[in-house]
C-alpha cells in the first residue's frame, strides 16, 4: 500500500475543510499557538517513515503524556497499580468529579485527569527525583535528548488549575493520594507540559506498536502483556467521552491531548501522530479526528 | 499454533476452578439450567473448528442477540441509525435509567438494554413481520434452520420485566420509541430468548471476523465498514460496565449474555464461544471470562 | 387586619403583571383552559371567607390531590406508611427517576410522582373500591358532594403518561408496588383528575389548618400529629424543586399542581387557594407564586 | 405550660436511652470531648430561661456558625446574595460535589459546606478584617464577649480538610469564589471553630425568634423579612439530608453541627439548644434529635 500517497491525499482534503474547532482556552498559554498548524507523521515498525505539513512544529502534548507516566508506573508496580485506579471508561466528561465520589476516590481509569493524578502520586512515591527520572525515561524511549518540559505551560496551568486542585484534594480525602497534594499537582502539571513535534511523538510511541520493546535499542521497556493492556486502555478510554466514537470511526488505540495532538497505534504495524490545535466540543483535535477517520477508512487498516 | 491443545489445557484448568458465580435470577426460567455446564467452541476463517465440554448444550443467548438485531438494523438504515442511539460506553450498570434521563432518551449505545430496545423499535418500523424476518436473518447467516426463540424464556421474562417496561416507556416519553411500547417489548423479549449452543454461536459470528461476509455463502451481509464498527462497539460496550476489563484482560471484541454465554471475535482470524451459566457480580459468565483471559494470554493473540 | 382589602390590592397588582408562564402541555387536555383565569379564595378557622376573580372556576387540581391521598393512606396505615416512602426533599425535578434508582425504589417523599404512585398502590391494597372510597373521603371532608373526577383529564393523561408508566414499573421492579402497575396508574390518573374551584379547594384544606379536624362536623379526620407532619412535608416538598423557594418567599406549607392551582395553609389560622393556569419553568403557577409571596409579605403572617 | 417539668422529664428519658451515635471522627480534635455530655438550654422571648445537664459545657458549634455568617452576609448584601448561592434543599449528603458540578458552581443553599464557603468568600470581600469583625458581630448579638474561636479545632480541621479544599477550588473553577481559596478556607475553618455552651447558643439565636431584633438591646440586626427567610432556610436545609425528617418530626427551624450541637427556634416564642456529641449516621446529634422530637410532641408546640 502506498501510505505516502494516501496520507498526502487525505492531508490535502482535510486541510481544506473549514476548521470548526476552538483553541483550548482553559490554560491561557495553550492559546499562544498558530491555530492553523496542521501536521502528520507516520512511522512503521519496518522503518517506513513519512511526514507532511507542520510535523516538525513543537506542541504541548498534554494528556498524551498520561500514557507515558502510566507506562513507567505500570513497569515499576506491575498489576498492583490497579488497586489505585480502574480500567473502565468513565462515560462522562474528562474532568468530572461525580464518579470519583461514587467510587470512593478510585478513578475510573488512568487517562481521566483524576487517574493521571493518582499515577503521578505513585511515581512520586517510587522515584527519587520524579521530574528528572520521568524525563529521562521519555528521552530514553525516544532516543531523543531534546524532548523537554515547558515551564511556560506548566506555570500557566498552575495558575488556573483549580479543578485539578479540587480533584487531587478530593482523592486525598478518600486516602488515595499518599503525598502532599501540592507536590503531586506540581509534578502532574510538569508531566502535561511535555513538548514535542509529530515526528518525535510518532517515533516515541512505536514501543506500544512493538509489544513494549523499543525499536532503536531493542529493549523491553514494559512487558508484552503490559503493552497490550495499555493499548486496550487507550482504545476504551483514550478520548474522554469520545472514546467510543474514536474506536467506532478510527478503530485504533490512541490518545489525544488538549494541545491538539493525537497519536494512534496499529499494534505490530505502525504509529501515526497528528497535530492541529483547534479542538472539537469534546476536547479532541477537530482535524486530527477527521484525518484519522479518513486514514483508516481509506487504508482499510484498523484492528477491527 | 496448536489451538486444540491450548484450549484443552485451559479448559481443564478453568473447569477445576471453584465457580464463585451465581445463576441469573431475575428471569425465573433462566435458573432452570445445569449450573455446572461448561462448553467452548472455536472456529477459524480457514475452517479450523474445535469444541470441548458442553459445547452442544443449548442456552439462552440473551444480550448476545443485541449484536444480531443491531446488524440487521444497521444494514437496513445505514448511518442514520446513530441518530437514535449512541456509540459511547455507558460507564454504569447495564440497565440504568440515569444516563437515559440525562441524555434525553438517546441510549448511550446499542448494547445496553435501552439501546437494544430502540433497535427493536427500529426493526418493527422497517419489517413487516419482525419476529419472523429477524429469525430468518439469523438462520440465513448461520445456515442453520434449527435456531429458534424459546417461548418459555420470553414468557418468563415478560412476567417480570418491569425494569425493561420502565426503560421502554421512559424512552417513549422522550419520543425515541415510535411504536407501541408493548409491541416493542414483546419483540425485544423474543429477541433475547434466542437459543443456541456454543458451536452454533461461534459459527454464526464468523461473519464479523470475516469483514461482514458470510463464510458459507460468501454473501456480504453488512458492509466492511459496518462490520468493523460493530466490532469496535463490542470492544468498548459489549460487557456492560466490565467492558474496559474485558478489553484489558482479553483484548478482543466480544459480547456476553446473562444466560452465561460469551462470544469473542478476532477479526480476520477466528471466533470463540464459551458457555457457563454462573455469572460474576457484573453479570458476565464467571468461567467464560476466566477462560477467555487465559486463552488470549496463552496464545498471545489479541487485537492489541 | 383587613384581609379583604389586602387581597384585593395584591390581586389587582398581580393581575396586571405580564404573565410569563406557559400552560402545562404534557397532558393535552390541560391546555383546554382559559389561560388568563385568575382566582383567589381565602378561608379562616373563624369563618372569615373571601373570594376574588375566577374563584368559582373549576380546574384540575392535579398534584394537590397527593395531599388528600396521603392523608387517607396515613390515616389507614399510621407510621408504617414511611417504610414505603421517605420524607426528604428530592432536590431534583418532580418526575426524576435518578434518585429512585439510587434509593432502591423508595421514593424520596409522597409528593413527587413516584411517591404518590406508591401511596396510590397502598390505597388500592387497603380499600375495596379505591376510586369510589377516595372520592367519598374527599367529599366528606369538604361536605361538598359535587367534587368529582374528570374523565376527560384522566383519559388524556393515560394516553401520554409514559413517564409515569416508567416510574411505576421501575418501582415495581424494586418490589415497592404490590398491585398490578396498570391498576395503580389507573387509580393514580383518576386521583390527579379531581376538579374543584378555589372556594372548594380552600375550604377542603381547612382541616390541615385545624390540627386534622374537619371544621364543619368537628370530626378528627387524621390525628394532630399526622396533620402537623403533613404540613411539614408540604413545607419541605410541596413545590418540587422550588420547595425551598416557596418556604423562603412565602413561608407557609402549601401544594401546587400543574393545573395551575396552589393551596397554602397557615396552621391554626387560615387557608388560601389561588388559581392561574400559566406555569413558571419549575411547573408552578406563575401568578399564584407571585400572589402568595406578596400576600405573606404584606400581612407579615407566615410560620417563620 | 410548665416547660421546666416537661424538659426535665424528657431529659431523664433521653439520658437513659442507649446512645447509638458515634463521635465525629473526620476532625481529630473533635473527638477530644466527653462522649456522654448531654445538656439542654431553653430561652423564651418573655425571659423564661431554663437549663439542665451539661448546659454550660463548651463545644464546637461547627456548622451552626453558618447561620451566623449568613446573617451577617445577608445583612451586608441584601437579596443580591442569592446570585451566589441557592435556597433549595440539596437532597444529598452535606459535602457532596455532585450537584455543585451540575449547577455550575452555585451551591444549592448556604448551609451545605459549599454554600457556607461561598458566604465566607462574600464576607472576605466585604470586611476589612473578616475574622475580627465576624467575631465582633457574634459577640454583639449575644452580648457575651467570651465567645471565641478555638485555634485547636481550626488547626485540626485545616490539617485534614481536603474535601473542603476540593469544594472551594471546584467553586473557584466555576468563578464563584472571588478571593484566594486558601484565604477563604482559612476564614471558613475559623468560623466553624466557634465555641460556646448551650446557654450561650440558645440566647444567641433568640434574635431569629424575635424577627431579627436583638432581645437585649432591641436592635434590628437583620430585617424582619431576612429573619423569616433564614428561618425558612433552616427549616428546609438545616440538617443536611435529614432536613425533611427534622421538619417532619420536630417541626421547627433549626441547625445542627457535627460538634453535637443543635439549636431550634420557635418564631415569636423561644429557642432551645441541645448538646450531645454522639452523632447519628446522618451527622446530627443522636440524643439531640431524640430530645427535640419528644419536646415538640409533648408540648404540641411546633410551627405546623
Amino acid at each position: 500500500m502506498n501510505f505516502k500517497e494516501i496520507i498526502e491525499n487525505i492531508y490535502e482534503n482535510v486541510k481544506q475543510v473549514d476548521n470548526k474547532g476552538d483553541l483550548a482556552s482553559y490554560i491561557p498559554e495553550l492559546a499562544n499557538v498558530k491555530p492553523d498548524n496542521f501536521g502528520v507523521y507516520f512511522s512503521t515498525l519496518d522503518h517506513n517513515h513519512f511526514g507532511i505539513g507542520d510535523y516538525s512544529e513543537k506542541f504541548s502534548i498534554q494528556s498524551i503524556a498520561k500514557v507515558l507516566s502510566l507506562s513507567l508506573a505500570y513497569h515499576l508496580l506491575g498489576e498492583k497499580i490497579w488497586e489505585r485506579v480502574g480500567v473502565e471508561p468513565s462515560g462522562t466528561a474528562f474532568n468530572s468529579l461525580v464518579q470519583l465520589e461514587a467510587d470512593k476516590g478510585i478513578p475510573r481509569n488512568p487517562f481521566i485527569n483524576a487517574g493521571a493524578i493518582v499515577v503521578a502520586d505513585i511515581l512520586i512515591s517510587h522515584l527519587q527525583n520524579p521530574k528528572e527520572e520521568f524525563l529521562a525515561f521519555v528521552r530514553s524511549i525516544s532516543n531523543d535528548s531534546e524532548i523537554d518540559y515547558s515551564s511556560e505551560i506548566s506555570k500557566s496551568e498552575k495558575e488556573v488549575g483549580f479543578r485539578n486542585i479540587a480533584l487531587c484534594n478530593l482523592i486525598k480525602s478518600f486516602g488515595n493520594i499518599k503525598n502532599d497534594p501540592s507536590d503531586v499537582l506540581d509534578f502532574y502539571f510538569d508531566l502535561c507540559s511535555l513538548e514535542m513535534n509529530c515526528k518525535q511523538l510518532s517515533e516515541l510511541f512505536l514501543f506500544l506498536a512493538n509489544d513494549g520493546c523499543s525499536l532503536e535499542k531493542n529493549k523491553q521497556l514494559i512487558s508484552l502483556s503490559q503493552s497490550k493492556r495499555i493499548n486496550a486502555l487507550m482504545q476504551t478510554c483514550g478520548f474522554y467521552d469520545e472514546s467510543g466514537e474514536f474506536a467506532f470511526k478510527v478503530g485504533l488505540p490512541g490518545k489525544s491531548g488538549v494541545g491538539g495532538g493525537i497519536v494512534a497505534i496499529h499494534p505490530k504495524h505502525y504509529t501515526i501522530a497528528v497535530y492541529s490545535p483547534r479542538l472539537n466540543v469534546k476536547g479532541n483535535s477537530y482535524k486530527g479526528m477527521k484525518f484519522l477517520e479518513e486514514f483508516t477508512t481509506k487504508t482499510k487498516l484498523s484492528i477491527f
